[in-house]
């Protein structure tokens, strides 16, 4: 019997199978070899993001390699939906782009939904989700990307460029197959059904204002999958590339192992602009626990990391594999008690966050020189 | 028998019966005592448009008058399509506007559609409608609307201020309604569905832009009724008035008295750039005749106007009633042949096109005084 879950661009539930997705979505897993492979190109090293399969799954990255050891640069696109604030779990996919924009010389394209969340989200004004747009692009910045090669939009802010690439994408997309792609209903309404050609614009917008066709590598959390379907559907009949893609799972939310972390639901969340001791509150309060009921249970059995929000969250943001190995041999056998355990992450969460903090305030003053308007 | 006839945005097919257009739209016919009461606000005179009934149906423009009258002036939306060169028939909707501009004071906010001719037709690129916009532009200057109290603008130029507006009108529209006003189709494009958020924008806008809320006329062809019903049923969500219209009928084709003048359609249509001698072959040869068979059977039973085409379209340029009705009677009992008639429209025509064709040359060099872009 199958486990019950979804996994859709608005809905993330249940226990996530990530094999079954691949199959589902017709993705390729990331393969040791192919891992070889992006170590060799990468400088020789792998991000641990990618050693731990949180990167588990990919389309076309053979296709990205076989370009860029031809000498083929590739740019990188990701993005943000702005309806609330940063919490830690959308930085996964960011930090990891960093890593490849460090890695490969890659310019970012890094795209605000601001006109979607308004589309979805009955609640939100624009007014708000375009405040929310800045609000998120200080976590961005904060996170190294570079100056000059990184390319911030809102798309209410850069929509005269991209309304005019998202009508050649509309032209091409019939409402039969967004439903089918995204399970719309009549009821829904016609923003929904034409938003996905804007999410499109930027797996080809570079190429258009280039004038020349250049690779495009998109790094997302698998929920985002359905929009890219679409986008690799439509961009060859363009004339562009079919962007390649690799997907990474979720950082799982504070209360429990499955699905993904809300933004809208604060005790499965940290934010970026936590202060420590809400994340020591949260963590202490509401992590899920592998460990056993009392101490000496725990010290006989042992606690259980694969269930445990705290040591899952280490494989996250505890880059060193030896420090990560020993807290999981330890858990396991018992010598490390569940408190013990979320102190360390609590030490390594708020340590990071007051790096990040520090830099968000700093993104202020450099923030436009990142962002595109026209 | 009801006649079958189609009356769409997109088509416009068949023997029109004006009156059931009225019933089967919801309108309202524009009665005498309204026309008496616009008379009065024009200043005492009447457009021939409106004392022949050519503009025949309104929406809510009682309202419109009693707020005008309270000092509470209007503005005025009209646009186009560009999906090729201007024809005469585009003009009348657009000759009545210049009309009311001069007779209320209002200004004119014209939308060149060049997103809606891309995603509607097949072969059109973006950069040919685009293209077109600025050519039809011409067209709408050379009839003397007033600088900067006419603002023309293309979606695709000014759809940085367009975009943020229309989804907020999409946010208000589901695909079932749009499905139902228009026909369409799941096997349509996502476009398609969304575009009609856009042409609502120009009846919210200037109320947005200036802050504060204006009453708002459009004048149109019946065809483009749909669009506005949808306009009206959002704008008051939006807090915004609901926009008055006033309608007109259809200049027949040059080929028959039914259906409605295609740009499409070459041998249909006079184009405002046609020089003389086109306007004169495309009039003696395809003009529809209400004459009979041979001279001395029309002297003897005369020929009959309601069908014929020159006479009709004489009552779109011809202003004055007494010559028209000297035409008229003239035809009825035969004095006036077929081939005279023709000559009458070939010399009012070609005396129009050549004051036109002037104008739009001219109005090149000021276009840009004209246009908003952002």
């Amino acid at each position: 019997m199958s486990k019950k879950f979804t996994v859709t661009p608005w809905k993330v539930e249940g226990d996530i199978d990530y094999n079954r997705l691949i199959k589902e979505f017709g993705t390729e897993p990331l393969t040791d070899e192919l891992l070889a492979r992006l170590r060799r190109n990468a400088g020789g090293e792998l991000h641990h993001f990618l050693r731990r399969k949180i990167f588990f799954s990919h389309r076309d990255l053979k296709w990205l390699l076989d370009e860029y050891e031809k000498g083929n640069k590739f740019y990188l696109y990701t993005g943000r939906g702005p309806s609330g604030n940063t919490h830690i779990g959308h930085l996964i996919p960011w930090i990891f782009t960093k890593w490849l924009q460090d890695r490969f010389d890659a310019e970012l394209w890094f795209q605000l939904t601001d006109d979607e969340k308004f589309l979805f989200n009955e609640k939100l004004t624009m007014e708000e989700t375009n405040r929310m747009a800045y609000e998120n692009a200080l976590d961005i910045i904060a996170l190294g990307f570079r100056q000059g090669k990184t390319f911030i939009f809102s798309d209410l802010d850069y929509s005269k460029t991209l309304y005019r690439q998202a009508l050649k994408v509309a032209k091409k997309l019939t409402v039969s197959t967004a439903k089918a792609v995204f399970g719309f209903k009549d009821s829904d309404n016609v923003g929904e059904v034409f938003f996905t050609s804007v999410q499109s614009v930027p797996a080809f917008l570079p190429s258009v204002l280039k004038g020349r066709n250049v690779p495009c590598l998109i790094p997302y959390a698998i929920d985002q999958d359905a929009h890219f379907r679409v986008t690799r559907d439509i961009t060859p009949k363009l004339g562009y590339y079919k962007p390649a893609a690799i997907h990474c799972r979720f950082l799982p939310p504070l209360t429990g192992p499955g699905g993904k972390m809300s933004a809208s639901v604060a005790e499965t969340a940290v934010y970026t602009t936590d202060p420590p001791e809400t994340v020591e509150r949260k963590i202490r309060k509401y992590a899920f626990s592998g460990g056993r009921d009392t101490i000496s249970e725990h010290r006989k059995k042992g606690g259980n990391p694969d269930v445990d929000v705290s040591y899952q969250w280490l494989t996250f943001f505890e880059e060193n594999d030896e420090k990560l190995k020993k807290i999981h041999d330890d858990y396991v056998s018992g010598a490390l008690l569940t408190g013990e355990l979320k102190q360390i992450l609590i030490d390594k969460l708020t340590a990071f966050l007051k790096r990040h903090q520090e830099n968000r305030e700093k993104a202020r003053k450099v923030l436009d020189r990142f962002v595109l308007k026209d």
